[in-house]
């Protein structure tokens, strides 16, 4: 077994890990920058260790945190979600050192980095991918032009090197399409030093539909079920579902068989993601695979009964997974809802600052996964997520009924978040029937700030200035689109 | 529906019952006493109303509830547990005053609230209790100890209108009997101006196991699998699992149907809890019914993925109940630790005051119900409890280490509580092995408290005083049995 875990990480992700390995009774070293000396993860570690000054780098320096690891005596490195977690580099480096890397193995990382040979490699083991080409670079304009009328409009151009929402281009007009060809290449060029792209058909209003997958170091490898997390706002998932509250048994057998298979195209061990994106006529296709835990790993934990932190850190001990596909049977309706220090009425702009009140939801049924203390002070260098509240209930209305509640009851004093603005969503007819896409923010955005109602609002010009600007974006995209 | 219901309590109980409202959609009115005016249940309920001066009358004052009910247009009250929610009279009236009491009938808390009647009528129907006699004031003190040879000793006199560990003599020799009975009955007739009185045979070191029992209006009743609360300092409960660590499936079952058919055998309606001793040879004996939610059910509703608060309102609201026994299959093992403001090294005194600063254990498998909040002042008119600390795990091994977790991560300061010395049991051999009976923990107070690490601990004197406290009851309780 595994016995001291260095967590390159910070945030809730790196308590969250923390927790696993207290509950394990395995060691925990944590590492921060200097500007993260108050952060909880570091307040309840065993140990922990300053990696630089400046507030990034220092979760991003590979080197250094192999060091750290080795002179501390930890023999596996946890890189939690963000930051190297998806970084074949480091993945080797910890390897090379003869270190325990607590996820798949670095060459598999390699692979489903790279958007179109993971794309390839799933269509050639008979996953549904979506109707698209292979690199364009060599083709001609008209090439590229009678490959997207073959595809038929909309399409979307991708970098195969991207991610991050970069290297994009939707085209929904033919006239458009050499121009997004070429800004989309200098984009790919820039930000990933490599100019291929390809084209996919694309998906309009899809839902996102992902499945938790977890094998082991002996070819046992399942899957358990899925999160729908299709409620996003810029492309950023907002409010997680497991399961997904519409789709049918039958689907759900039909695409959770495409996940297993999809992972074990790729000899995958340890947890990991497949996500599917889902159109209007239940096809469903291969969007991409993350090879690390997701911020939303919870909702599933809550209706498996299964704490995919420590069967990570058992799995990577050579632990065998004795869980078998035909066990693995959710009960209820697990809701996650992403809270995020950030001004709804300012476009959503960070609200770093001091917490002043801070009192978690609590009660049956609520889970809260955080870093947040009362005294807190939340540095502006990292993502704005304070704290994920997940609810469980009997069943999906039970479970929105218990968002709401325990929305209503967490309280964060000192910042701005996004408590209010969830809590409109919660109350939506639309949101408690499970009736919604990828676009359902973006599309009523209007409306939800309306019914948005902030108890420490301080300036109503803002109020209407966000309402006026979500307005126009609606019109203008309407136009456009 | 029920509409509103009043909550004829306060503290953890009153919050847990608002929540349960709140997920239901149901409108909820709290009532409080003046000094509990800054309690969270007056804050979290929709509507709260003052009931007196007095920290503890109002909380008694049967009229007056029912009468604030009928003022605010409550349709429904819930008595909580304490306080009036086994007081027939109460239940009575609010019948009377056609609202709904969210319970079984006045009726069946009459008959089930005297132990010989309780008792007699499920010797009648089958169920097992303790070998004993029938009511002892008509016999002479030859007949009775003719009785207590028949039985063979240790015996116990009890009370047959007793309560609370009141009107209980324990009687290991012969000749102390006599004495024995007579001081019993004046005790009875002082405490419960009753001086009836019967004996049974005393169980030695039993464990404490008890089932969750749920009915309906129409005749269905199931029964949610067992606790096991055999970890008590004086008779009172303080660590609570689900389901038993040790019993086998048989006895399980075994246990199950006597539940059930005590119950029946009443007419029972609601949410209930039949307690069994459990001997040393699997023998188990009924105790008494608690007729009423109990502290520790939120260690049901965590294996059972049932909301028994949810379930009480919606029977007493006429619907009919959709769990069939063959569908009750726990999943998992909860762990209730009782966390209280007491001073352990001052022989567990209350400990009121202020709380400075409070942090609940969070994150996967954690439940914390409680109605502490940072600030707050724990009035020092009631009972000590101030959170009920729920941890569920896949087994009970792994549930023992996140209850170890969960209370090292649990802070509270301002106050001196019970969380070092529930630490240092968790952490005890026996206990994790589920190695333990109803003498567990007086048995080893003094190791206990020799390993409990009180980090607000301000004197050492008073810790070497409680230590040699305890060693002097373990030595004179070992000369006197």
């Amino acid at each position: 077994m595994i016995y001291k875990i260095l967590i390159a990480n910070r945030g809730e992700i790196a308590v969250r890990i923390v927790r696993a390995c207290k509950d394990l009774h395995i060691k925990n070293v944590a590492i921060y920058t200097e500007p993260d000396k108050d952060s909880l993860h570091v307040k309840v570690a065993d140990e922990a260790y300053e990696i630089g000054k400046d507030p990034i780098k220092g979760y991003l320096d590979a080197a250094r945190i192999v060091e750290v690891a080795k002179a501390c005596g930890a023999d596996a490195i946890h890189p939690g979600y963000g930051f190297l977690s998806e970084n074949y580099e480091f993945a080797k480096m910890v390897e090379d050192a003869g270190l325990t890397f607590i996820g798949p193995k670095s060459e598999v990382i390699l692979k489903m980095g790279n958007k179109n040979i993971a794309r390839n490699l799933m269509h050639k083991n008979g996953i549904p991918v979506v109707p698209g080409t292979e690199a364009l670079n060599k083709e001609s304009i008209e090439t590229i032009k009678l490959e997207a009328e073959k595809i038929g409009y909309p399409v979307i151009l991708k970098a195969s090197g991207g991610g991050g929402g970069r290297g994009i281009r939707e085209v929904w007009d033919p006239k458009d399409l050499e121009s997004s060809y070429e800004s989309c290449k200098r984009e790919a060029k820039a930000f990933f030093n490599n100019d291929e792209v390809f084209m996919e058909k694309l998906i309009v209003k899809p839902r996102h539909i992902e499945f938790q997958i977890l094998g082991d170091n002996y070819g046992n490898l399942i899957h358990l079920c899925e999160r729908d997390c299709s409620i996003q706002r810029r492309h950023q998932k907002v409010i997680e579902i497991a399961p997904c509250p519409t789709i049918s048994e039958d689907l759900r057998k039909r695409m959770g068989v495409a996940a297993v298979a999809a992972a074990k195209a790729v000899g995958y061990t340890n947890a990991g993601t497949i996500e599917f994106l889902l159109d209007d006529y239940n096809n469903f296709y291969f969007m991409e695979m993350n090879t690390r835990i997701q911020v939303e790993h919870g909702v599933t934990e809550e209706i498996v009964g299964v704490d995919l932190i420590s069967r990570q850190i058992r799995i990577a001990s050579g632990e065998i997974l004795d869980i078998d596909q035909t066990e693995v049977k959710p009960q209820g309706v697990a809701i996650e809802a992403r809270i995020t220090a950030e001004n709804v009425w300012k476009n959503f702009a960070p609200s770093p600052g001091k917490i002043t009140g801070y009192f978690p939801a609590l009660g049956p049924g609520v889970r809260v996964d955080s870093h947040m203390y009362q005294g807190y002070s939340i540095p502006p260098f990292y993502d704005s997520l304070v704290a994920k509240l997940i609810v469980k209930a009997r069943s999906y209305d039970l479970a929105v009924s218990k968002l709401e509640r325990a929305l209503d009851e967490f309280t964060i004093e000192g910042v701005r978040t996004t408590l209010p603005f969830l809590l409109a969503i919660s109350k939506r007819r639309h949101f408690r029937r499970g009736f919604f896409d990828t676009s359902y923010i973006e599309e009523r955005l209007q409306d939800i700030l309306e019914n948005t109602h902030d108890h420490n609002q301080e300036n109503k010009e803002e109020v209407i200035a966000a309402i006026t600007a979500a307005i126009q974006k609606v019109k203008s995209s309407r136009e456009n689109g």
